[in-house]
């Protein structure tokens, strides 16, 4: 737990009403100093106020707090929407004593509902109160929406005899497909790097984790991940230097926590690496790695955990790339499942069932026809996930 | 009853074994006259030995019968798969007394395991012996997979005071998506027309009708539509003339079976129509639509009957089409749900609760860009969905 804490960071979670279970709905991040800041938004045309105000205020590249909430997306609300971000941003800044303009905002949860504004508004001072170097546990748990558990990541590294620490938290387990997802993750760092270079360094970190993973393929209207960097280490990144051993650090913390998003996706029981091997391309072999991982009838024989390979080649060759039938190979694990486009038998299924019995597990499809790959992480499509979706806001 | 013959034409359906359940599995149609023909079959680069066979038969533009089976796709089988499609229509050919190039060949279950053609051999004479005018709807349970009813349509129509009959069967309730499905759909006429002409007729109606719908988003290795028309009418369908009156009744025959098919659909308690309108392309229009059919997260609430918009709105931000948010309506039925992109309130989703209560109903998104439009056809997504694919091969 230890390793959690990052320098010059404090956070706190509490209970302001948003959730109707009395389940903490509201965080605080509180950088002591000003600090590097730097966003990845969601793509969605359809997108929520305060990812709207975000991609303003992360252009200023100095962030002071940032307040998040759960239990209300403030998603198509109109012009009200913006002003209740607004006011959630400076109900945390009046606190802190500090400049509006440096306050992030995010909020996850029902779209399309005005954000009872009031009640942050209420819990800010108990919120601000609440704050301490060990708080990012609290902070987790109150951007939960279905997640099932808080999501903490801490790694440690170092620069040039300057140790440095990395922590993240992230939520999100539906709505979630490349190209990020109902998702907010954080991640606090006392490097010192200027905003510019930090985002260039989110932005390849993105692309390896929150980028490749799906529970159902549907994209959010809120999506949001911030890294924030204190400086307080002394450890450097500069344009173009010593980047390697910080970035190596960042990706490991946003691809665990990535994972982690999809291990708990909604009703998920497995987590499965779909690997394409053998394309012309990558732009190729991620299409195939998506078709597969998003199909509806892939991901419920996973939860079946039946070796039904017939799908994944199906899905395969509906992905819009040219592909040689004949040629594919397809193997669960270490166990080859088709070969040169047929089934290796009931021998190799029934190997193959066992390993679709355990908790994680790749899947690798190599085309045979070049040199580039890729991989996506997705999960199967139980019962369960049916059973969230169709009840969400009941 | 009546109406479903069609002259010239007779079918049976028979258990061959091939079922595990013992239901019927192996069905036949025999053209008593040589028959034009039109097929249009799968996209999917992976496809089934009988979709091959078929694709060169077709072109030859006579057909004499077709013998189709269920509970094995013939797919994925490689060399093997194909001697066995031509072994199919032979044995079929043989007890007829027609040219084997002139039969054709459809398999719809399982992918991957080899066909047991030996069943199929021996159960032909018996399948011969049962053919009669009003076969069809045995051929159609023959057909049947996870399908819950054989799906016969029939209608009549008349070109210069000569009556024609339509008379369509179809089976498929998942894997399902436009671009065609596990589908196979075989349509008898009495008309009088070229193979190009009903070629060219039968892609006007798939497009209609078979290419606007989806149950999963999957497509499949085996769809296959064949229409077959034997000219004993004396109504002539020539190249540009007189084309009206088949080509809405072939519509018609085809739309009511789509709809029909996504009615049956695994799991399926509910038929809805995505309408889009107001866009600034049909193209662009039919990507929403296809993107909101498509969406879990969607189908998830229609099954739970949540009026959830926010939902559709973000998979119309993330279709790829530049819209403007804050124009956009949705209405479900006629109850406005969204207008300029905020929803209208608790009232309205207290009656548009009510229309999701219904089997059937429209769910209209108005981009307010342009002239343009179209709709698609999917339905809810069910726990029973996922129960009947986790279980399928078991």
């Amino acid at each position: 737990m230890e390793t959690r804490k990052c320098p010059g960071f404090q956070a706190a979670g509490v209970a302001s009403g948003l959730k109707k279970n009395g389940e903490k709905d509201l965080g605080l991040i509180y950088c002591e100093t000003p600090a590097a800041v730097a966003g990845v938004f969601t793509r969605n045309l359809i997108c929520a106020a305060p990812v709207q105000l975000d991609r303003q205020r992360v252009s200023r590249g100095i962030c002071r707090a940032v307040i998040a909430n759960s239990g209300n997306a403030n998603c198509c609300t109109g012009q009200r929407g913006m002003q209740d971000a607004v006011r959630m941003a400076r109900a945390a800044a009046a606190g802190l004593g500090v400049d509006e303009k440096e306050v992030l905002v995010a909020s996850t949860g029902v779209i399309g509902e005005p954000l009872p504004v009031g009640k942050i508004e209420s819990a800010s001072a108990d919120l601000i109160k609440r704050l301490c170097p060990e708080g990012i546990t609290g902070f987790a748990e109150a951007i939960m929406t279905t997640d099932t558990v808080p999501k903490v990541v801490s790694r440690r590294g170092q620069i040039e005899n300057h140790a440095f620490t990395i922590t993240g938290t992230a939520k999100g387990a539906g709505m979630i497909r490349p190209d990020m997802a109902t998702m907010l993750c954080f991640v606090m760092t006392d490097i010192q790097a200027s905003a510019d270079v930090l985002q260039e360094m989110l932005k390849t970190s993105v692309e390896q984790s929150f980028n490749r993973i799906t529970v159902d393929g549907d994209t959010s209207t809120n999506d949001t991940v911030l890294l924030m960097a204190s400086g307080l280490s002394g450890a450097t990144v500069a344009p173009g230097a010593r980047q390697e051993a910080f970035q190596a650090a960042l990706d490991d913390v946003l691809i665990t926590l990535a994972k982690w998003l999809i291990k708990d996706g909604e009703g998920a029981t497995k987590l499965i690496e779909i690997a394409v091997t053998g394309a012309t391309s990558r732009q190729d072999a991620r299409k195939i790695a998506d078709t597969v991982a998003h199909s509806s009838l892939v991901k419920t024989a996973l939860f079946g955990e039946d070796a039904n390979w017939g799908r994944i080649l199906a899905a395969v060759g509906r992905a819009g790339v040219p592909v040689e039938p004949e040629r594919i190979d397809i193997r669960f694990g270490p166990v080859f499942m088709v070969q040169n486009g047929m089934g290796c038998g009931k021998a190799a299924e029934a190997r193959a069932t066992e390993i679709l019995q355990q908790p994680e597990f790749d899947i690798t499809i190599d085309l045979k026809q070049g040199d580039a790959g890729t991989s996506v992480f997705t999960c199967d499509f139980s019962i369960d996930y049916v059973k969230i979706n169709a009840d969400y806001r009941t």
